[in-house]
């Protein structure tokens, strides 16, 4: 009777304090997420349960430091489904006094791989056997861009994302992938620096040789090759993790995912009320065509998403920002601010040593 | 002595009416032809000749048309040269009080094609010899992009093609391409109608069965895949002519280039003083978006440019419009007049029968 009383109080507490948890986590996040609270805390030990967690919250962490940036303005919460497995959650903030868009999206979908979707990974060097020509894959993360209306406020995109794929014998591979990565349209060497000193915090706590490595193959990813430009000045990049350890990974992308808000809000709030002109503004508009170029012709999360059959589309374009100009020959003058940038962009620097 | 009095007298006169005809020429082109225009009237009789005459002449039409529309604004001639060979002419006039960008492209670039143009074009089903890997090719062709200010006059495009390759065992492969299309902010049965009656016409001169199959061609070409849209109301669009013969398809696009100004400027006299809203300017904005798309995601000839290296990027990118915005979710309201020509690009309609 007094061990089973025991017992007993101890499930209802223990039940008590898991539906406060529950409570916490519903309030804290933009939306349900997509797999279920339930569902997540039941199976919260394994990994994707843990990576659909953390998607969640860099989500909501990153909404509530620019809303609070911006307080006259809102995020439109969007939660939807994908026919073919899984969905999401978008939350874009358009035309505000700050941010002229700010979107931050989480995806957790699962299925078949498209073929191109297929080609393109084994371009990438992947080995994929498929059963019958199919490939149950799983893909969640979280992604975002967002694009100020000061021309002193830099435009930031972040994605850290997890990728499951299910060969013919059963075997699973599996990888993340990520990055952070900043888009000035004038050059504040400062701010250049704090942005790569706070990425180059969140790598080394991993392994020094991190940082270095994905910050080459950041410059070397956003690459306008048409234009023999960068789209920023960079930050970090990174595909195809699968090394040392799932957990190992894992913690890195985490901390990665922890630095977005520390390295980015400070230079919104240290800029956001700079005066411009109106020749800035457009020097501006310019460089998002540049940006509007990048992802449209060679980013590899657009292609896929586009490949994607059933992927949402609104969400996967809300990268795009909300105006931009293309001028036939534009070219900024000698030692102009315009030309600094653009010298910057073709020959990228070291920000941090 | 009087027979060579005479035959002087004859040379000297063909000289005179050959001096005379090159200087008129000069005088109507909008800058020197990339051959030369003594090495044009040296091999009048071949077809690479004719054809850059015609691609000139078509040029100059347009430009000549545009200006007399917009008398303050003017063209700005640029000709240029590919270190790999060959050249073009852009023209393009900014900011008009008539057109917001209006650019008219003629190249004639030849060289050795590169492996990437060269699996597009085997994708396409062209089985390509090479020589050592290398597949000498000339190109040449008048493209253009009309996009006017006013969101009652439409955006149009043009664009006449010739190809050859060499392949290993000297034979030459050959094609022509092209098409003329127009992408209406809003619906205008009347210009709908009378655009594809004047390409109708053009086309029916040769063969009535050309104009159904390059409608068709054309709806399936500009076709927006991740939007469900067409990027407008089509025209014609094709690729690869090759038969009955070079001399019979030469006419057809010579029929196809004279028909450009007849299609497109009634429509702009038209319209050009209509009055509208600033919700009528931020729709076509948001369609300048998609236009934006097509031509970055799908444009085989923008494609083809990006890869070819040496390629002049600004000549390439001037279609793209001076201003384009996306917004997030944005949809029109049932019964609007946004919704109407939503509906004409998701299913589109036969004009004339």
């Amino acid at each position: 009777g007094l061990a089973l009383g025991l017992w007993r109080r101890q499930a209802a507490l223990a039940a008590a304090r898991e539906d406060e948890e529950e409570k916490e986590l519903r309030q804290r996040f933009m939306a349900p997420p997509v797999s279920g609270l339930r569902e997540l805390r039941r199976r919260r030990r394994e990994l994707r349960s843990r990576m659909e967690l953390l998607i969640m919250e860099t989500q909501a962490e990153m909404c509530r430091a620019l809303t609070a940036l911006d307080p006259g303005a809102s995020f439109a919460v969007d939660s939807w489904e994908r026919k073919e497995g899984g969905g999401g959650i978008s939350c874009v903030l358009q035309d505000g006094e700050v941010f002229e868009k700010a979107g931050v999206n989480v995806s957790v979908v699962s299925g078949l791989l498209s073929e191109e979707a297929a080609r393109q990974m084994r371009s990438r060097g992947k080995s994929l056997k498929a059963k019958d020509g199919k490939l149950p894959f799983c893909a969640m993360g979280v992604s975002s861009v967002i694009h100020p209306k000061n021309p002193h406020v830099p435009t930031m995109h972040f994605n850290y994302r997890y990728f499951e794929i299910e060969e013919a014998d059963g075997t699973k591979q599996w990888w993340f992938g990520g990055g952070t990565d900043l888009t000035p349209t004038y050059l504040n060497e400062e701010d250049a620096i704090h942005f790569h000193k706070t990425l180059k915090e969140a790598c080394d706590k991993h392994d020094p040789k991190l940082y270095p490595k994905y910050k080459k193959w950041c410059d070397d990813y956003f690459y306008i090759k048409h234009r023999g430009e960068r789209r920023g000045i960079g930050g970090i990049f990174f595909d195809d993790m699968d090394s040392p350890s799932k957990e190992e990974v894992f913690q890195f992308v985490k901390s990665c995912a922890k630095a977005v808000v520390p390295c980015y809000i400070p230079i919104v709030k240290k800029h956001c009320h700079d005066s411009f002109t109106p020749e800035e503004k457009l020097w501006q508009q310019l460089r998002r065509g540049r940006y509007v170029e990048f992802n449209l012709v060679y980013d590899r999360g657009t292609k896929f998403g586009l490949l994607t059959p059933g992927s949402r589309i609104e969400s996967i374009l809300m990268s795009l920002p909300l105006t931009a100009r293309w001028e036939y020959m534009h070219t900024p003058l000698e030692s102009s601010k315009e030309a600094e940038i653009l010298e910057v962009l073709r020959n990228p620097k070291d920000w941090v040593h």
